[in-house]
Order: C-alpha cells, then structure tokens, then sequence
C-alpha cells in the first residue's frame, strides 16, 4: 500500500477522514505509524495527497487530508481477456488496476473452464477489493470499470465492434504473422485469450469484428506475465499516451 | 506445460526418452496422451522437436524423439535483482525463465529483511525446478544461470564493474529524472530494487559502478510486475536483439 485510497463513506467532515480494518492495520504493522505522520492518501476517483495522522488507537486512525494532486494519467485502453483461472485471476485483476487499465471486459471463450465463473473473486466486493489493492500499490485514485459477458457471441458480435469505433482492436494470438505494435499513439482494445489462446472460430469472429491478430514472439506466456509484456509494448508507462 | 523438458538422465538411447513424475502425470491428466500421441519436447541446453508417445502406463512413458528446431533467442539482459519476499520469489523465477533471461544475480540490499534469504525456494533442486516451469510454459530450453550475493557491498564493488563492461548497467529507480530507455540494439544490464527501492546509497554505489538510473513513470509496480514491464519496454520479445 503505497496510498491509503479514502472513499466518501471514510470522510467525516471535508478534510478529515477515518481509517480502520486493513488500512488501520497497515498503518500500525507496516508503517509504524504515530500520531503527528503524514502518509500518502488519495481520495477514491479523485486527487492524491496526504493525511496527517491526528488520533490514532487500535481501533481507529483519523487523518487531517490535503488533496491537490491529480492522479496518474490513465492508459487510452480497453482490455478484453477470457476469464483466467482463480488463483491467476485475482492477480490480474490487481496488476490491470496497477498498470493504468480503467476499462476492462471479462469474456468467456471456448478454452475458459466453465468453473472459472465460479470463483468468489467475481463478486462484486471481492472485485473492488482487488482493484484497490492495485490503485494503492501504484499510487492511483480512479477505479476500473470490470464488465463481465459470460456469452462470447452475443459479445463479439453485438457490443465489441462498438467498442472498436474509439477505440481501435488488437487481439494476441500466436498463431499469426504481424509483431504485436509498439508505443501507441491513440486508443486501443486489446483482446487477451486463455490458456491455450482462443479457437480459430473465436479468431476469425474477433477479427470479423474488426480486431487485428498480433503475435508477442516465439515465447508462449502467462496470462499474468502476458499482461504486463503487451501492455507494456503498446504504452510508454513513463509518458503515457 | 507447453514442452516437455528432457534432461541427459531421461534419454535411454540417443533417440529415445522416458518420462515419470510430474510430466508423466502432465501427459495422463492435462493432455490425455495416449500411445502414438506425439507431444513437444526439448532437451536441457539442446535443441526442440516432438516425441512420439510409443508406450504409456501409470508409471512411465517411453518416447522417440526428434530434435530440430533451435530453442528460441536469449535476451541478451542481466539482471541483478534485490531478493524478493518467497511468496514473490518463485513467481519471478518462472516469470524471468519464461521471458529469456539467461543471467540473474540475486543479491542484498538495505530493504531485504534477512529472512527472506532463509527460503527453501533457494535451495539448488528449488531453483532448478521453478526454472524448468518457466521454460516449459515459454518453450525455451536453455537453463538460466542464478548467483546469490548475500552481501551488496563486495558484489556491487568487486564484481557488478566487470558485468557492466560488456553489458552496460540501468537501474530501475522511481526517484530519477530519466525515463527507461525502450528496445535496446545492444546487451545491458538490469539492476531492480526490493520494495520499497534500493536507498541512496545503494543507489550512490550502483551508479559509481556504472549503472544508470531509469524510472518507468509515476506508478509504482510490484516487482513481478516491473520485472515483465521493463524487459518488455528494453527489448522486444518478437524479434530478439
């Protein structure tokens, strides 16, 4: 937690909010925090700045905040993945938070074991919960927007080619001979398969959809390292586009 | 498991291989192998090809083996890593194996806490074995080499000039005005801090050695996520320097 990220349901008055549960425990075990600290705050899709810690006991810490700092830029990109398995999922789901993503869309696809929808880490709280643990990791503010479309047809062919109109589409695909694109300058949708990567039907549907088929190299890559690597390659983290 | 990894010990003749343990139970329960089958293999620091399944029961299958195709290119990167916490550690092998690197150096640094040093994902069979998966996954089969420095100091002073004089040194430090440089045409050096970063001093004596610092922007990644995002920006993974 390089930030406490503060929603309005922390805030007692305009400049004063109030930490429990796991950030209180972060404040005492990591920080070690004492009355009179400042540490890094930002407010929930809002500015960034910092709390003074003012009261401080096991069951509550209440922080004098300033805000003046807007959050970090975030990417010009839309992601559509197949839903990974659980245990990759969450952290996907916090890396996507880290990297800058603010618009995500989770898809079924042939090779996404139908027990994957299963996974408590879907529910809506569990979602927010890992979204902030990755806002706060990287020192952001603005919450992702997660949409989840358990039918690929009715996806592909009915709402992505819509998404394309702004937003223009990659999909990573191994099979294919164009090179992944580097430092992008416009907006994108980038469509990530599941293990295995998608079906040629699906392929062929997503491309028929006006998506591109680029490939990363010869290497066959996690989902979770895949992410990083191809989002990487498409934004300049240090300038975003 | 995208390639079956063949060490010397499991070739029986020149052309023939038997698999047991964990890649036995990968063909039985994820491929559902059966004899005549034919999987990908490659051989530890040789070549790749396929095996033909010619006998498979519960405890062993027996392979005919072809190997013709070249692993895919290293990257021509070191890296110099400050050792991360175990639950990270193994990830970030599996994840370094995967990507290409060939040449990691573990090492201290003020924000390690000493007890990091003490998991047994360190062990030589450990290290080994988590490397194995990522080349696996990649489909690469040249083992990385891994060196452990238990002491900054010595290695930054005595040994990091040396690897700089072939592989010029970049240092991953948020605190610096210099964004991360992108798709290299020669080799480098890559030195990642612990959470938290390396201190000023480290920082003093890694750049007195040579290195350079780099940032990769406002956002401040977790080191499984950096170490793909960074090798992603210095290199690209499609067409290898």
């Amino acid at each position: 937690m390089n930030l406490a990220l503060l929603s309005d349901a922390d805030f007692v008055t305009p400049d004063r909010a109030v930490l429990t549960g796991r950030r209180l425990t972060h404040l005492h075990e990591v920080l070690s925090a004492r009355t009179g600290d400042t540490i890094p705050v930002g407010r929930l899709n809002g500015n960034m700045g910092t709390g003074e810690v003012t009261t401080l006991d096991d069951t509550r810490a209440e922080l004098r905040v300033a805000l003046d700092i807007p959050p970090p830029a975030p990417l010009p990109l839309t992601v559509v993945l197949a839903m990974p398995r659980p245990k990759m999922f969450r952290r996907v789901l916090q890396t996507m938070a880290s990297l800058g993503v603010k618009d995500l869309w989770l898809i079924h696809s042939y090779k996404v074991d139908k027990s994957f929808w299963q996974t408590p880490w879907l529910e809506e709280d569990a979602l927010t919960d890992n979204l902030v643990l990755g806002l706060e990791q990287a020192r952001d503010t603005v919450m992702p927007s997660v949409r989840i479309r358990r039918r690929f047809k009715p996806f592909v062919e009915d709402e992505l080619p819509g998404l394309l109109e702004e937003r223009p589409g990659l999909v990573a695909h191994p099979g294919t001979d164009t090179p992944c694109p580097r430092n992008l300058t416009h907006p994108a949708t980038l469509c990530i398969g599941p293990e295995g990567g998608f079906i040629p039907y699906e392929v062929d549907k997503l491309t028929a959809a006006g998506c591109h088929p680029v490939h990363l190299g010869d290497r066959i890559l996690r989902v979770e390292t895949a992410v990083p690597v191809l989002i990487s390659r498409l934004y300049d983290a240090a300038e975003p586009a």
